[in-house]
């Protein structure tokens, strides 16, 4: 068994700077590359991608919710065909960077609340592998949620994923905030060693749950994120 | 020598409608599809690349400045790379349409300002032989331009295009207007055999200029747009 | 008692047109002029505010979530502040037009599912009277909701509205939909008419609920929306 | 005669956040505060114009061509109409959160290109005028320029500014850049010093030219902001 290290880049928007894309890219393993609807726009995703490329980093696309204003992390009720034709189009978007530099799309990772509506709802999970289908990569997620069910029924590559720098409520619920904060990098190490060691995720009551997790998540708009990044590398390296 | 009818497709927004697709697509050969930027958005674009197939239509992209309120129709100093990164991404969301349908890009046919801007100015020509290198197909423009002289320098196919609907000045300078007023058929569709039987556009004085023809637009945005379609499609059948 | 008719307004965007407003706004009392997030543009605003002085019809803005593609019709999870913040946003541009014209603010009446949420989630109501009480000027809605218990309890003047066009379940909830229906101008105006006589609405199974009326809305994107207007404007005659 | 200190606030947007605005505000006069075009949100409007009011700053509206991406710094084609009623938009959005904290608008300045197309062009110049008598506030602008003849011929006061942390060409042109750099706090003092004894701006090349200064613009989103504020704060503080 291995484990990658998968990041958030390139959410920087316009004169707009948000994460340390330069110092987290030579720390992971994938990017999850913003595609313009939460974050970023062409020119950054045409630098990012080429940045991805420079560290030998794979590519995958990060599509939202259309919300600039709230970074993708405000609900919107969106039918099945509106998430699907919402996804093809950021994906297909990234896909013309990604052929501009001979790279390929390794996967698809639904941002913000796309991602947690994905979790709990069965329609917005089938509208992501309408699209995902198209392009045939593997989705990012998480375990015992109804993106999980769906995609596996839909016969389309489930990643599972850990998220090195959230809380998790009791039972492995992800909790969501609109800006992250700052956290402990040892201890956010160790819980993703429990996690790849023990298969169990460590809840913010100290409570543990069963996951699985193939792929670790830190965000880059945590604002310690190179030493987050640093120290689960470092921790991970048995299993990386 | 033979000539085609291309039209600007799939500019509703929302649930705003422009242009009576259902009864232009069964007349043209193919269609100028907008890519969100002055029209469109994901929902639109994939029925429209859906109506085309169903009427055997190719598609091919049409480009445009990010200024959904002004259609795309008011011109913006953007640099040969910003340039070159709008495209790519409007370009690469089409394509993720196209993909799920299994068509392929035909050509790139940049819209209202950028396509006049790339008439006149050396580097926004430039900036859109950047993208559509990347695309490998053809570039839709008007002869006696400099975007004519760039897309040939840089061995990009050129096909020319002569407006059946809209007015030239005298020496072959097109008139771009906000909006587009109707039309008489007979007219247009006499402008346009003139167009491939004597190599002449006519100038809104009734003098001619020399061009070349290879493709025939008209607008869905024009009032009368399918009149004048069927009158240029009968008028052209012998060198359809 | 007297009651008047109230009229979704300004709703063209750009190039886009919505609405017959030339031929709706002399059959009107009140017009609730789109502010820029689920329709409409600072041009079309400005023509819209000077059509309703030309026709002695009082203006009163009409705010909506951020969703231009989606017309406002997609809820979003936005907090009390967040709602607040964007509904002083959008009266405060239409009241700057309204300054252009000497025009009082009439009345706010939040649009689609900004409505429809306010009518439920009581700290929605409270993000919109927090925005309404800056402006001090009434506010339209619906009895027996949320937004008429909180308007009441903070002490705005709360006027009770019909729609003339729109479908009720049984019991009186409204059913919101994406786009309009024409309409059996007769049926409507029956229906208006007996809001105002026996204070009963009409549900879509023929049941009747208790309801109160100070003012009947029609919209300006249903498509028979004149017919109707002068239907109910008729009937409604010996109230107005 | 005294001169005042303004500054550019409140160009965040969303998560991203731009300039030290907790910094620099105890340190100036006037605020021209962004409305939404090319920076800011309803959210962060309404903290800008309170922050303003805690620190006894006056505000002024600060309105842009729209365009988010390019942070109004990218030229667009506009009408007199188009910018009138575009200004006058962001004005009233605006004056929304100041009569929300019971404060007047004390001026508009135009933001970046908008700034720049209405110190060279007539049509421009007079599109802002259109939109400044509505609101009854002086104009900042920069002396010998297209604006300052038109909004004085207008009968609108016009307030001549010099920029503290901006290059001149020659002449006195300002060079307007997409992004600012650091620069060296007491030079920069040194020649607002010059500006008010001498009337005399500073170019490039150090050769010097006629102005004439009633207030002083420093940039938020200068790296050194605040140290520039600083220097030039003290610097003046014999004509403050």
């Amino acid at each position: 068994m291995s484990v990658t290290l998968n990041c958030d880049m390139g959410e920087s928007f316009g004169l707009y700077r948000l994460g340390d894309d330069a110092g987290l890219m030579p720390l992971i393993d994938a990017a999850n590359v913003a595609c313009g609807f939460h974050a970023s726009d062409p020119d950054h995703m045409r630098s990012t991608v080429r940045r991805a490329k420079e560290n030998g980093v794979k590519v995958g696309a990060h599509p939202s919710l259309p919300d600039l204003q709230g970074f993708g992390r405000r609900e919107m009720k969106m039918s099945r065909e509106e998430i699907a034709n919402s996804v093809i189009y950021q994906v297909g978007a990234l896909m013309g960077f990604l052929k501009a530099e001979n790279m390929p799309l390794h996967h698809i990772k639904p941002h913000g609340s796309l991602y947690g509506m994905a979790a709990r709802q069965e329609e917005i999970a089938h509208g992501i592998c309408d699209a995902a289908e198209i392009f045939g990569v593997p989705l990012f997620g998480m375990t015992n949620t109804m993106h999980e069910k769906i995609y596996q029924q839909r016969g389309i590559t489930f990643i599972p994923e850990f998220y090195a720098d959230l809380e998790y409520a009791p039972g492995g619920t992800l909790i969501v905030t609109r800006e992250h904060d700052a956290k402990d990098p040892d201890l956010m190490a160790e819980r993703c060693v429990r996690a790849l060691k023990e298969n169990q995720g460590t809840a913010n009551d100290g409570s543990f749950f069963a996951l699985s997790c193939e792929t670790i998540c830190v965000h880059s708009d945590t604002p310690n994120a190179i030493d987050i990044a640093k120290a689960v590398r470092e921790a991970i390296s048995p299993w990386h």
